[in-house]
């Protein structure tokens, strides 16, 4: 507890429950300082435990569709309203591939189902910017954060269309950080985290074998969930306000390795006896 | 003429006159001794001369709108129908922005628009891929190629949305050259191309200065559509086999670029009488 | 003043005045609640103001040749001493080129100073994580970050024989940090800053030109030195840990950009009258 | 064959016995029509069998130590000499790490070693390409290559100084290439091949895991040192004259993967049982 954010309000995205990173970016933002507004899908909203977390951290809730422009815009109206004037930081955490969730492998999709991938994972991110900037929603030398991921450089099986709108995600990082940065010198970041037990996390399959893999390929292990809070409230505060159009890793060192002596240890138990995968169903 | 193709048939979208890249290709693809269906959009077809360059090939043109997976289908069929088997090379050289071209800045997006230029610059090479995987279509050791641009990692003003799709565009053929490789043996790449005056090119404002300071980062120049073709024989060739998911540079050493001496030069004269934009409206 | 390091012991390298990185970062890092030990080359000492640092921050100055294992044992021995204890933090900001001073163009280097700029600039940063491993001087969690250039990955005109020093320089942090993290859960960084006009800048020539260009390339504009300490503060807290191995960009945005509208205006300027280097003595 | 370097002239660095990547491309290249001189050190030449290879190619082989400015110089007069002008291509095939032959770790490294490591592996380079800069002894557009590796980029323990190295043999790369680009047309890369049995490889303890990781990570498998020679062919070829300043992964896609479903069926195998490292003597 530092007083990073002291005075400092924000709008915070995607907290589902308390394994959620948005919801440990939330708890850490509020021991620092910060006020701020917390946004999600009404039906996230019904899954999840939001209100409990609006309490604890004394504010409100305000329900949006982050690939509907009309909803960003009321949800900025609203917490500008809240605050009675603009906001200092943003976090966008919001992902979602039916592709995934359906089972459609990568040499398969449903190109509706893509679209939707699209919108919710990546233009979703710029609608919120476009929105915020036609508002004038954000103060001079705010910062806004979205939540990226390894794949959008490097590719994982199964991983699928979200790390092409990871990729995008990336893009429109830099394109519209490019822009809000040379107006109105607002900063716009993506952060690259650990794969992390987060409810959406852990529906993918195969995670626990992954997890693994980058814990023993990462010097400093996976980061945790209260890890990337503590990060991100260092892109938040005053301290770095000339990064901006970056991907950053949190990720104890795993995008900066080929190979570890720990992984490959674990790896060499199978030379003797190698196997194949029964099908390329993934 | 080195007969680097020979006995190889390919397919190759987005000829429209003899300045475009793929026009360039045709041509060295044909001296090098393949034989390719030629394939672009009815649109593009009523305004280019692709007819000439198939008379001049010796081959068909098979009309085909790239974000519509039926036409894909169909000109896929077609195509191996012509051949009487698979093919071995693809070029993907298809791309266009309704926001660029309606002069929408990228703070100020129509996300139809967004859409679209995602649709046909992005999607449809992996529609395209999908089609050709689920057809069969592409023999072993094929290969694919698309074109790219540096603005996929590097901001650059009035790209726009172009930016993103790119970005997205060559996360596709990570992603899908995974896919295609570990089954098929199939390579997927995308060329990063110096700025080029095609018909494409040319309609961009401010081309000129920014082909002349990339002339002069660039310690080779800028390459050329001749270059391009060359180049991209090379990949389409048995002796790249094992490259793969990449971004290729072939851009005279722009990419790698900090500052070069003769830009600077260039840049200095203005050290003195120093000017600002007239507006953002880019 | 957040108090964000608290209790940390450090050791700062390179701060020869009150324009230095070093400097900055020593002054802040004294104001959110660090000790350290300052040193330099005895060389550097006599020319610079250090000992008035040492006095406002209320700590020893122990001079140290950086290029010298026995210097640096005998640094790491008596910084112990001073605290009682091992270290939290380390700063390296040392780099030199005898080829640039001497103005030896880099298809004329001498193979001698070439040692010594990759002594001076890369080497000297191994021999400090080899020397603090060895005597086991950091704490568990510990942060070690060096001064790098984007001269590192993109070629900048003059800068010689110090872009391949840099490039060696992020290696090693990246070679050094996979090791102490794994065994010792310490974190080593780079930090990739904008052209400054500290003592060592100025000397450069051309630099004038050139932070003008980065001024106007990068959106949020160069990031002074001050800016730069701040930025170094979040790396030595607690609230980023997991960051390792990374290259981190603190540029206002420089790095991710290709061109900005802002530098093309100027750059246009010169398009009429076009000019040409009077020589390639660079 | 296809005459693709029919007419050129070239030096190769590097040819130890019929495993080594610079043996396939001396073979190879005289397939496709090129003449050139061999080198090697002499402690080398009399290991190896480079004047069968020399015989079989009807050439010279002229001895040389690749970190002796005078040897290269002498290298350079004989070729010339030897072709009546100048050349077209050069493949730089040298590394050597005593660190590693001798077992010392990297974080034990001895700094004498470290310094023969960077002269033979990466200082060589820069003296090759100066003393041919100084005798004009390559020809306008000709084609210049070096051999490097992905741990440049990415840590694999046990690559050791090796890796340093690398990260500077790329940056000369792109640092000379800027130069020779500029002046005289010539053009500078290096291929990051994927680990291959050479003599060289071999000798690499636990080499056979990796490869065995590294073929199942690559969607193509690794790249051969045939295959290698094919693809060097393309960059000496007239068909990538624009191609510079770049590091060309030639890998199989491995530098473009994060996890594929082969290497993590193999690796899950020790899910049930995990090991770990006996020590960290690596």
């Amino acid at each position: 507890m530092y007083n990073l954010l002291k005075g400092k309000k924000g709008l915070i995205f995607g907290a589902l429950n308390d394994k959620s990173l948005a919801w440990k970016v939330a708890e850490k933002a509020y021991e620092e300082g910060a006020e701020f507004v917390l946004t999600n899908t009404p039906v996230s909203m019904r899954f999840g435990e939001i209100h409990e977390l609006a309490a604890k951290c004394n504010t409100i809730v305000v329900p949006a569709d982050a690939t509907n422009v009309k909803d960003l815009e009321n949800l900025l109206d609203k917490t500008m309203e809240h605050f009675g004037g603009k906001i200092d930081f943003i976090l966008h955490s919001v992902a979602m591939s039916l592709n995934v969730r359906k089972g459609r492998n990568y040499d398969n999709l449903d190109y509706g189902y893509l679209n939707k991938t699209l919108d919710i994972s990546a233009i979703s991110f710029h609608k919120l910017l476009q929105a915020a900037k036609k508002k004038d929603a954000i103060n001079k030398w705010g910062s806004v954060v979205a939540l990226s991921y390894v794949a959008a450089q490097k590719t994982l099986y199964r991983y699928n269309d979200m790390a092409d709108a990871k990729a995008m995600l990336e893009s429109i990082a830099r394109s519209f950080g490019y822009i809000y940065g040379r107006e109105k010198k607002i900063r716009v970041n993506t952060i690259s985290q650990s794969p992390t037990m987060t409810t959406a996390g852990s529906g993918v399959k195969g995670i626990d074998g992954l997890m693994d893999f980058t814990e023993r390929m990462s010097p400093l292990g996976n980061a945790t969930a209260d890890e990337f809070a503590n990060f991100c409230i260092t892109l938040f505060s005053d301290l770095t306000k000339k990064v901006t159009m970056q991907n950053l890793y949190h990720d104890g060192g795993f995008s900066s390795m080929g190979m570890s002596l720990r992984a490959m240890t674990m790896y060499n138990q199978a030379l003797d006896n190698p196997v194949e995968p029964e099908n390329y169903d993934d």
